[in-house]
């Protein structure tokens, strides 16, 4: 992989941004060129400005790296942008960017819904960045262009489902229950008050996130534009005393009848390639879909590190009363549910041409 | 409430045994007569064979005395047995206090199901008392008769519904996942390393538990048996890092059509008045369903002591893409949802004449 | 208790003044009859303005009660200050309040090292009210005057060491290393990330406080001036992931030698009685110093709720290779540790008058 | 390194065992050759026998191994056994094996305080391996020895005294409080209901073994035997909610005065170098001692895997009132506080030509 490309991060001081920054330490085609945050952080050291909350150190060399505004002028050289931006920052600071001709790989809400933007869960749908053509024609842009990845919630349930669609044809019912790690919520984040010894039923915006996304994701590119997947999304979100990974449980009703069978289910998670591992993208996990055999797997503290958290864990296969079948998957919310997977999209981007 | 009634307690030794006596403290009702518990504890002074996990301390009047072997012959003069054995004991050991002509309430699994044993969760279905007279004439009792109540999690579950049934008619699909705390599987139960930061997707027969229970709580009465009520439930439960108080995120679907609106639902929460309440029972909630209004509560920590554990709580209720609608509910896993039902159940068969 | 008193309350919303509220509910001699909070919440009905966060409701009596801001003219009537405010505002606010002659008794750490203000533990120190009269003079004062409770580690420390020094002369020297929980940071606090498997090892000003505090608190009153005792703390404070109760490990050294035995140091803990006890104080404990018999005790989540939150209990009296010996305390960190101080402070002063 | 040495695990299935198979996986020195455990387990594959809790998998070359009892016979070939056997059957089994000749690497306390037996924290006292040829003396073996690694709260107590020793002379007094991670006590280990949201201020046997180690591990090798070293220690041990990673507060005075200043102690720390890495043991740490210039660290969950748990953290160093100076250390309890510590012993013992 001969030259590395520079990459900009913004919010880097942030959870997500942190995340980005230890992806990155020792990444073979990415290296750090330029961090941005807040006016707040700004002119600072990163290891001044920033709260460092990773088990691993601050990388070397970043600690001495000025943080910057997160104004397309300071990003020069930087031929990748992740944003690790806060969704009351990220709409308008992305398409900044974006108007500046720089490739951005969001992690924020704001432009995933919009029509002309691909919403990319590495291991699901890279088939989506064929929209970017249209998108650069509608926004004028010969090389910028702005994909976003996927909520954490939403990324482990897509990624669990896309091996059954694409074997079984459409689902056409999904009820799942969350139960999400506190570092979904970033720094400081759940008050420990409120989640130790504790579960909070409730988590603003994510079911409707969930319940829309999904269909966008597991949708077809067609000539100029995404047609949804025809799937019914029930979700219910919950935060649970837990640091990384996203437990679910989820119930799946396939359209096609009679349903496939355990056996054959089981076999379709075990053997789904992605995309991403075709294209031998370096963050690409071994197995996209980990199949655990022992029914009270996967858990998130002794399974979320699996495949260096870019894949999911899956387990608990089982016939449901109601509809086809139900099972446990476990997502890690910051690597494949967050930063992982806007690095994984931007290696697919390189890897296609399109940076 | 005149002369006060003499129990015995099996099992006084664990979990659901502490908590039998830590309720009857200052019951007006009933007072611990005698205790029974392994014969590795029968001998010794309850405080010296007791590893008490309660947050009050032992009450004076059990703390001395003698814990007894499980056998009828110990517990002469109690009118009452509250049995919180472990299941690999408690099948046998109840039959034998039944055929010695004792009124017992069980906490344990293995009798729940036999068509002749009532299930009462005590503010759901206290109408299934009528069953005793049949199990009195086959089992060829005069006095004695057996009553169980439900897994902690099926009592959450039918506390809920048991309202929308009775002024909606009958439900046909509920789908519930559960988040239930470590204090269900008993002391020492689930280890610390096992559920420390951490979601555990398993407990063995948990499923299977509330997919059966429910639907005989719901059931009704006709003649001589339960009939049981035509819903199908599918349950995927969980361990959380909590410590007292289940919570369940329950989707639920009426048969009739249309079904009634969210309004409708939470009027017939608030204004549900159990058979326990009317009998003025002295364990009877204030409220059977408590409605929270706040859209992240009920929480366990904050919330399962309200009522006394005595009630569920309902919140959250909002309409669901798939089913009718969808809610997060509160059980206190170990009041209502083992001793207490049990200690209700017996009040309420002391109003009805049976003890 | 022929009529009660009306109090106020500053810092209504806080988590100190959460605790007040709750612990007032019920209060025979107090009862709320005004709060206030910042300007923020001021003109709100309290249950809009509050962020409640007890484990019981909000009391119906002061649910609907306008906050008010903190300024004396709002609390004509009430005879009783209790300040829980911040440290940030409750020095100018506090005095705001003396200055116009409310008895103020306050949580905040602001005055405690003011060499005018008693600094009292109800069950350690009550008889440093004597101050109050030279308060009086100095501040110009006829009925008002302000007392302070200490810190929440300092209290349970003094409380096990109070006993101690009055049956066997001055201790030396005192090296403690606390435990301490969440809810002494307050809310929003303690993020979850940094407690949630997790021990900080820092508490910002803490440990000086424990240092200087006690000395002040186990001094003596003499004809106007409180004389320090002659005794070395020296403290180490950590932050671990519990919600209600502060532990100490405690290490002690006494000046006469021999030092007393363990048989006795225990006896003397269990025969303790303190002035709020003989004067019969409402709040007051049964017993001040709880001896705890299993080696594992007390724990915070088992124990803090013993004597309702306002006695100490102390285990693991043993013999130390350095110093003449070694126990555990655990203190109640919002109820005798804050609220619960200023609250039994306030029965004591209208006790002797002082109200 | 040339060929590769086999080694034997005994009490392969327990928690340290788990973790001896897990650091050896990628060893370049050492494989596992053969493993052992109880008779339960004895006869079955590895991934049958064990319930793993790792967060890594099995690794393949050990998941199929047959388990043997561990019997000196069924280890032939094994040129070093580790034991991470539980001391109720450590004492004799190891015993067997240095009568078979084996070189025996043991994580048990049995023989730790057996004065012909090196007590070795490989980053602090290696020359004591000067010991085994009198221990082969006595036991009258050729190749086979004996050498325990220490304690855990031990192991990092003495890794952060020795520098201070080797720099300024004795120490005369250490008070140390424990906050011990509960992976410490194996698995099942600590019940969930006893540390979830708690802390138990009582580990049996722990603080005898941290005032008795000490002396001997930071004592001298002379002619023959291990004189003491002259400090008096006293510790109090308690359990925290918290999987990987003992705190303990640190006070402690030197023999001299005057004592160095907090600059040179900090100094001493930061220079510390350890015979392990003069001899380039792969397992040794970049650093023994990492000073933390946070106020509030190291903290476990963040910092317990710097220096891969083979060095500790020390932060907070400050001035104490009683003694010269106070501060927190951090120790990997399962790593450099056990298995880690065997092994990189076992790899001086190599260097040294012991093996």
């Amino acid at each position: 992989m001969s030259e590395q490309i520079g990459v900009g991060i913004l919010g880097a001081t942030g959870t997500v941004g942190q995340r980005f920054i230890q992806l990155l330490e020792t990444h073979p085609l990415f290296y750090v060129k330029a961090i941005g945050a807040s006016s707040r952080s700004a002119g600072k050291e990163y290891h001044e400005a920033v709260n460092w909350k990773m088990t691993t150190l601050i990388p070397d060399s970043v600690a001495k790296m000025i943080v910057h505004p997160c104004e397309p002028e300071y990003f020069e050289g930087c031929k990748v942008i992740f944003s690790g931006l806060d969704s009351s920052v990220a709409g308008e600071t992305e398409l900044a960017f974006l108007e500046a001709e720089f490739a951005v790989f969001s992690n924020a809400k704001n432009h995933r819904m919009n029509p002309l933007v691909p919403l990319i869960v590495p291991i699901v749908n890279p088939e989506h960045f064929d929209l970017i053509k249209q998108q650069r024609v509608e926004f004028k842009k010969s090389k910028g262009f702005l994909v976003t990845n996927a909520n954490c919630s939403t990324t482990g349930l897509v990624s669990a489902l896309k091996p059954l669609q694409d074997a079984f044809g459409p689902l056409s019912k999904v009820v799942v229950t969350t139960m999400q790690a506190i570092s979904g919520a970033g720094y400081p984040g759940v008050p420990s008050l409120d989640i130790l010894g504790n579960v909070v039923p409730y988590i603003s915006g994510e079911e409707e996130k969930m319940e829309e996304e999904a269909a966008k994701i597991l949708g077809t590119f067609s000539t100029n534009h995404i047609v949804d997947a025809p799937l019914a999304v029930s979700a219910s979100c919950n935060r649970v005393a837990v640091i990384d990974g996203h437990t679910e449980s989820v119930f799946v009703e396939f359209a096609r009848k009679p349903a496939p069978s355990l056996e054959e289910i089981t076999k379709v998670f075990e053997n789904y390639v992605s995309e991403a591992q075709k294209l031998n993208c370096y963050s690409a996990p071994n197995k996209c879909v980990v199949v655990c055999k022992q029914p009270d797997r996967p858990q998130p503290r002794l399974d979320a590190l699996l495949e260096d958290g870019h894949g999911v864990l899956v387990g608990g296969i089982r016939k449901c009363n109601i509809f086809d079948f139900k099972f446990t998957l476990l997502v890690h919310n910051t690597i494949l549910g967050a930063a992982g997977s806007a690095i994984m999209n931007a290696e697919i981007a390189v890897k296609k041409g399109l940076v």
